[in-house]
């Protein structure tokens, strides 16, 4: 097996401070010169491996969804549900994956990257759940707009229920969620949108 | 006809001082004592008049929102419509307001708002559009959770269509979205959710 090179180490060193610094500051207060003196590196190695603060902060949110969301199951899960149940198994996944440890970590991560720079966290979760969506969708010669609307049902109330936690929304109890929710989603899925 | 107190005006000047002052810069660089300066009051009275800076940037979102959104017209619009018409209705009527100047003005202080404060930004938002939405509903046994499935639906679509601009969503034509979502909102105002 090839040693991991001087360079990975330098990478990982780096996207391990800007994690740390960045949950535990707002995006403005955490600079560039402070990241590199955590990682013990010089400031323009930043720069070089991943072309500055905001796309760094872009790598950090993207490797949080990668370790938290594990999509590979969620594609496993996806692949595995006759196309007709994919409505209701969506939101049962959802609701028991932002329950679960992992899912909780995810969306305390997700509420601190917006609230320290929602622009950059809002278009990295889009890249990184969009493709679920599509995914989910398949083969279908709607799938674009059927992917964007599956997408915003599922955010908005991610949105309120779990990230915002606005009440009444947030402590609904999952069976009257599932039922009201699932025809949307298996519509948008494979149903009549036109 | 009263003279307006020496109170109200001192009111009105900090939250016009704030208005300026949060949509020019973000909502950690705005201090009390900036805008106590920018007003020409002495910052005391701040939290005098609003309970501190949180409070008085809530103050100034609630602003946009009633003098952008017109709140009145928006009820007219709902008390106006069939009740089975509604779905279609209300994203007419906020695709329309998106697009108008108002709406447009709305959307940037929005974008503003929520990259500056975003807790701040939603829960303001999320009380002042609420009550519009049960409004909606009207006298329904399941009022509070039909309220929060429209409001899900609106605003997982607003944030991705207007206020992210995620392609493709940002670019669907509106009689597309208008076919695909008027089910979903009619559904959820008076359809079987259970």
């Amino acid at each position: 097996m090839p040693k991991t090179s001087k360079g990975d180490q330098t990478r990982v060193r780096i996207l391990r401070s800007a994690r740390e610094l960045f949950a535990a500051e707002a995006y403005d207060r955490v600079s560039v010169r402070k990241i590199a003196a955590t990682a013990g590196v010089d400031p323009a190695l930043i720069n070089h491996y991943f072309g500055g603060k905001e796309k760094l902060f872009q790598e950090v949110i993207a490797d949080t969804v990668d370790s938290r969301i594990r999509l590979d199951a969620v594609k496993d899960m996806l692949t595995s549900t006759p196309k007709d149940q994919l409505g209701e198994r969506i939101i049962r996944f959802a609701e028991h994956l932002w329950n679960s440890p992992d899912g909780q970590a995810y969306l305390a991560a997700m509420r601190h990257a917006i609230a320290s720079n929602a622009e950059a966290a809002v278009s990295t979760v889009a890249r990184t759940v969009l493709p679920l969506s599509e995914y989910a969708i398949g083969d279908d010669p709607q799938q674009e707009v059927r992917s964007m609307l599956l997408a915003s049902q599922l955010s908005g109330l991610t949105m309120m229920r779990h990230i915002a936690k606005i009440e009444p929304m947030a402590s609904i109890d999952t069976e009257t969620l599932v039922t009201a929710v699932a025809p949307t989603l298996q519509r948008y899925i494979n149903g009549d949108i036109n």
